[in-house]
């Protein structure tokens, strides 16, 4: 098993993904915030380009069939019901609804991939359920980090690296880049405290600047959620294979 | 000082550099063979773009004044005098002597830079001589490796955090994004067998595949050649202030 990984959305072409078995990762917060809504039972995921694309997609639902959920700059946006902080995704709130979502970089990744073969959604919370799942496959894999900025982020990097390393692990022989290089030596080195190494990284402090600590915890709560969604025509469901 | 790191010279764009102070690595071969040439006394170095380029300009020198040196994919070009391993670029052969160098990726990396302020030839070989030089700046600094392939590569990310680390020593306070923090991590943990650490990375593999396994060790030799390049109007010479 070959594996690419691009440590950011904008340093691929969408022509590159065609055909390929994909995994989208934006630990803060965006694929977080999807896997946990399916978890807790929203129907579907579409994750949206722009704001204006988000309200006008939303007029095709009936009121209480949909939430338009997103942020701009890690801020919630205006007449949204919903920011992209996973904990606001509760059962309560999403369970048989609708979600249209659209973030600042990890709904473009996911977008970018719709003429790939085969697209997975993952984050630290799923990423034993998303290795199991590639384990089985034959296909290469290229691995999309959202990336803050068009700049590479460590977080991402290392949930790349834990799911390379379970791979190792389960016996599959999987070659990589240097990058996949670096992601498995950093994630085999701090995985027993990757919170307390990601501290001094960017998009960390702008977390925690924000006030949103609460969301660090809860998107690296190692697979606390064992959900795999599947991005495919549009829309983001729980993955029927491996459910 | 802030930092900026590209990881390979096709994800900056020219006007990214204009006006900055450009570091550019090519550790696996070019700025290394930069650096040897001209502490072997050569004139200047001319990176070029093509081969024809190459050739066309070596007819605006007299035959014994200059060389043509240069790879593609590894391999020394026909009708070359010399390849890109710089154990070839010694005083006898080069002293006194222009080379026009083009590279699959170190060469192009430089040329990028031709708006820059200030543009500094590293590698593993001259790692202190650099953050010396840069430690007396108030520049914000802007690194660019050449990458292989568009892509990442370890050996330059290493030399970057080589010199990221010293200047931390030296009491230089800097900040840089996540692919700083991997640089100086990585450097940190390996710095003591940098060698052993790269066996297992692409380029270096190649390398050895080529028998080009003594190119390795003189690229590695950390500090082996207390020299300054620097790129200006075209040319590549020793730096007036550094030397």
């Amino acid at each position: 098993m070959k594996i690419d990984i691009y440590a950011a959305h904008n340093s691929v072409q969408e022509k590159e993904l065609k055909d390929r078995t994909v995994v989208v990762i934006d630990v803060f917060r965006a694929t977080t915030t999807i896997i946990t809504a399916l978890h807790n039972g929203c129907r579907e995921v579409i994750p949206v380009a722009g704001i204006e694309e988000a309200i006008a997609f939303s007029r095709n639902y009936d009121k209480n069939a949909f939430l338009l959920g997103g942020e701009r700059n890690t801020h919630k946006i205006d007449g949204f019901d919903l920011s992209n902080s996973p904990s606001e995704y509760t059962r309560q709130t999403v369970e048989g609804r609708t979600i249209l979502l659209t973030t600042t970089n990890g709904t473009k990744a996911v977008r970018k991939t719709h003429e790939a073969k085969e697209v997975l959604i993952a984050g630290f919370v799923n990423v034993d359920a998303i290795a199991e799942y590639l384990a089985k496959l034959s296909d290469d894999v290229t691995f999309v980090c959202a990336g803050t900025e068009g700049k590479f982020s460590l977080e991402d990097i290392l949930a790349v690296g834990a799911i390379l390393s379970n791979l190792k692990s389960m016996g599959r022989e999987i070659t990589f880049d240097d990058l996949g290089f670096v992601c498995v030596h950093m994630y085999e080195i701090y995985r027993t405290d990757i919170k307390e190494f990601l501290k001094g990284t960017n998009h960390y402090k702008r977390l925690v600047i924000e006030k949103l600590e609460n969301d660090i915890d809860v998107c690296l709560d190692v697979n606390s959620i064992p959900a795999v969604p599947s991005y495919k025509d549009g829309v983001i469901r729980l993955n029927a294979k491996a459910h």
